[in-house]
């Protein structure tokens, strides 16, 4: 059978950036899973292209192609920036994706993930490949609302990492408040690293900005890197690295990034420290709320 | 009157990716321009969030809110390489965005656009901003296929700037060929370098391959950089530097990219250098192309 796109024989996805006035459309070759779930609508389809496709709520999480490039950025970032990893805290990353890439770091005793909806969790260990990382015997799944998990630790966790969805959904916007980044900080012993994802910069650069100066106003250490994604909006996405005393460039466990390299497909010793490196728009969107 | 999205109210655009299984679709809220010319479809519109938008072949070309990322990066990483870059020949570039570009270098006495398609140049100046540059007293414009154009200059330019539009449409592959790098290369002065655009290694890292594989195969120094392009596919847009002797980090004039730095959106100075960084999947496509 023909694989080609035929007028009228279709079914197709559409995934709107902010404002709804653009957005990627992706042809649906295989439905597999769809289900509306206590907190939110959960998507799986194959595409051509890029593979298993993950949503939830109308919005690409995941794909087969692509999602190594954000998972690996998040978690590496902070991974290699802490002297020794050994008890891990991720809030949301349901698809498992995460928790991949942090089992991979040799010093990892424990992984707490902490993931709202249940239901992701069944859907990921059932119809994604990301999703076997829950069989790993160092993985605790605690099925809370991060924000109120989060707030029980004190001087806990040697990394946190927020895998959160879009902060415009039901439940993410939990993840972008004040109170949680103070209990992130809380959480954390003193030698301890964050990582979160902030969005797009591009057509969404209100949620950065808002993390950003919400997360200085608590760490002492607040920088922002990115990395390509191409489903996620615009293809350009933020994350932010928060610590009391860790500085990612400075701390950064270079030569064991780069003797890990050859496990990684977008994540490397020179991308960690050229990730910092931001465009003039960037730098200028950031000063503003500085100087707010 | 509401610039809300309503159903069945609008006209739609859509750009899509290699395969024709994904894709970016924009909504039109006012048609410019469309014209069919001997050569190609010109279609001009604007988009609420995007600003005014430029297509040749349902490809986006420009829009107003990210073609500077772009334009900056293929013109300023050849600029600041060169230590006086008097004498520049853009190929393509219609739009006028690469042309403004190079017009910022005080050095720049003289640039030559070669682009294959008047009534492009006409659209440009008439509907675009970036059009204006045209008007600028050091700009000669020819009208001419660039492979043709190029063919006939022996030592004569310090900067040639390849802006071509997609290889997969009509008259973009001519730009894609050993014989118009091998060209380029004749018409370059000894201490010449080139840029030019490559495509996404994400949807279609195959021009990419090609060209690099090509290039190489012509010139001594060939690196590969890129940076964000929120409406090309993936938003992780490839270019190429190519030069007889020159090297874009060793002899970068960081210092004059610093000092005009305010000038720019995305590039400086330390982007220049970050660019050229490469995540793994990309480095191993083009060590499998020098491997063959």
């Amino acid at each position: 059978m023909s694989d080609k796109v035929v007028p009228g024989r279709h079914l197709w996805f559409f995934d709107y950036h902010t404002g709804g006035d653009s957005g990627l459309f992706l042809r649906i070759s295989r439905l597999v899973h769809s289900e509306q779930t206590p907190i939110q609508r959960i998507d799986i389809f194959d595409n051509p292209t890029l593979g298993r496709v993950f949503a939830l709520d109308g919005i690409v999480m995941t794909t087969d192609a692509d999602e190594f490039m954000y998972h690996e950025m998040l978690a590496h970032v902070a991974m290699f920036s802490h002297r020794n990893p050994r008890n891990v805290l991720i809030i949301g990353g349901g698809d498992g994706g995460t928790l991949r890439e942090v089992l991979k770091h040799p010093q990892v005793e424990k992984v707490t993930v902490c993931e709202i909806d249940e239901k992701v969790v069944q859907a990921a260990k059932q119809h994604l490949s990301s999703g076997q990382a829950f069989n790993n015997e160092k993985v605790q799944v605690v099925f809370e609302n991060g924000a109120e998990y989060v707030r029980q630790f004190k001087n806990a966790f040697d990394v946190i990492i927020v895998d959160s969805t879009d902060p415009s959904t039901s439940k993410g916007g939990y993840l972008f408040t004040q109170d949680f980044y103070k209990s992130c900080f809380e959480a954390l012993k003193e030698d301890g690293v964050m990582t979160a994802e902030t969005e797009d910069p591009f057509y969404d650069a209100g949620w950065l900005k808002m993390a950003y100066k919400r997360i200085s106003s608590v760490f002492p250490i607040v920088k922002v890197y990115h990395g390509y994604v191409p489903t996620y909006p615009s293809g350009f996405w933020s994350y932010i690295f928060a610590s009391k005393n860790v500085d990612p460039i400075k701390d950064f466990r270079v030569s064991d990034a780069k003797n890990m390299s050859q496990q990684f497909r977008y994540y490397n010793e020179e991308i960690h420290v050229a990730c910092f490196t931001l465009p003039n728009f960037l730098k200028n969107i950031l000063a503003q709320e500085v100087r707010k």
